[in-house]
């Protein structure tokens, strides 16, 4: 059967019900727009649970997201959207690319959380834009933005005491929405390590995918250790 | 006399009014964030004589600026401000770094015109930022950047006529706005073929400094035709 969509770490297959698609997460893991790429056995059913646990986490705060189940090791069934072309990026701690753009050390805890929006497009190698970038490429109107901004923020609100209790500062995190046949704005694609920045609070120690682009650590075994860390709620 | 600072086309200078500076225009061109330069005799004066007259034009529209006066071929008279570290870009049509960033065709005319912020520091290679990346930096409070916005805005809806009535479309340009000493924000820095996109509108033929960015033809003889076209009024 082939894929309605294949991205870098997941597959997505049409179901018999025309509002539900099936996700199967892959073993696959890419850096720096695909050109760092290789295979880690347990990857996929790791992100899955993480994923799924996260946005029944989210869906208890009354938060909308397109998860309705996880069904098999790998596998989970979401509602169909179609994906607004913007990573909506939420930071409360300086690192990664917002270090390099502005010259503030990793570390640096940010006063109040900022969001940016980059524009979804591998062959542009994913740019941050501004809401007037936005508005010119008819991507979202300024009040779905706001909206964008706001859930985004939620979202925030709810995950990063979460982490807090366990010990792991939330750095930052990349959402991505979608948009119902109706209309209605869903978060949607994946939270897990591939797209959240995890420190751990005492020694630092990066909890993600940093331990792969970074090359500081076994991807599987950082992404096991988190999975327990969370405890027996990720089953 | 020590400048009391050098930028790459100008040197600043004190003078014996506390408020006021004395500004000399370069012959140096530069481009590419400083990678590549020439000299150029007789672009100072030209840019000195261009950036003059745009500026009695927008103080004849109620523009605040620093400008006071030219005082020589290569000098003028300004008020003594300290800069806002933003270049603030205005855009008509797509071009450059817009063209590249969202993947839309140079020459493409924006429905709206867009106002885009950029860092000024030459280390981190003058990058885009967000209003968020601006409170950030604690550059400008967002009453300021609303201000910065609207002025930038009043300056394109007095210089785009301006040009178009003389056959030149004016694509896109940088400002920069400075701070008195009592808060009041006023244009500053110079407004030339250096830091505008001019084409001709019948021809497409390049006024402008990216003639020399792109080899594509000489920078003198082309600042000499803009200053041509440009008429009697900027002598």
């Amino acid at each position: 059967m082939q894929p309605l969509y294949e991205g870098k770490a997941k597959r997505l297959y049409t179901t018999q019900e025309q509002d539900v698609l099936r996700i199967v997460y892959k073993d696959e893991a890419t850096a720096f727009n695909g050109e760092k790429k290789a295979e880690f056995a347990g990857k996929g059913e790791l992100n899955n649970r993480l994923t799924s646990h996260f946005f029944e986490v989210l869906e208890a705060a009354d938060i909308p997201t397109h998860f309705i189940e996880r069904i098999s090791e790998r596998e989970q069934l979401v509602r169909r959207v179609t994906i607004i072309p913007l990573e909506v990026v939420v930071r409360n701690v300086v690192a990664g690319s917002l270090s390099k753009r502005l010259g503030i050390e990793e570390g640096t805890v940010l006063e109040t959380p900022i969001v940016e929006f980059y524009y979804k497009d591998d062959s542009l190698g994913d740019p941050l834009v501004t809401r007037a970038h936005i508005n010119l490429l008819k991507i979202a109107t300024t009040e779905e933005l706001d909206l964008l901004e706001q859930e985004a923020n939620r979202v925030n609100a709810v995950l990063r005491p979460y982490f807090d209790e366990k010990g792991i500062t939330l750095v930052d995190f990349k959402l991505e929405y979608g948009k119902t046949p109706t209309g209605e704005i869903l978060l949607a694609d994946e939270i897990s390590p591939d797209t959240c920045r995890l420190w751990d609070k005492e020694t630092g120690e990066h909890l993600d995918k940093d331990v792969f682009r970074r090359n500081i650590g076994s991807l599987i075994d950082t992404y096991q250790t988190l999975f327990n860390r969370l405890g027996g709620n990720t089953q």
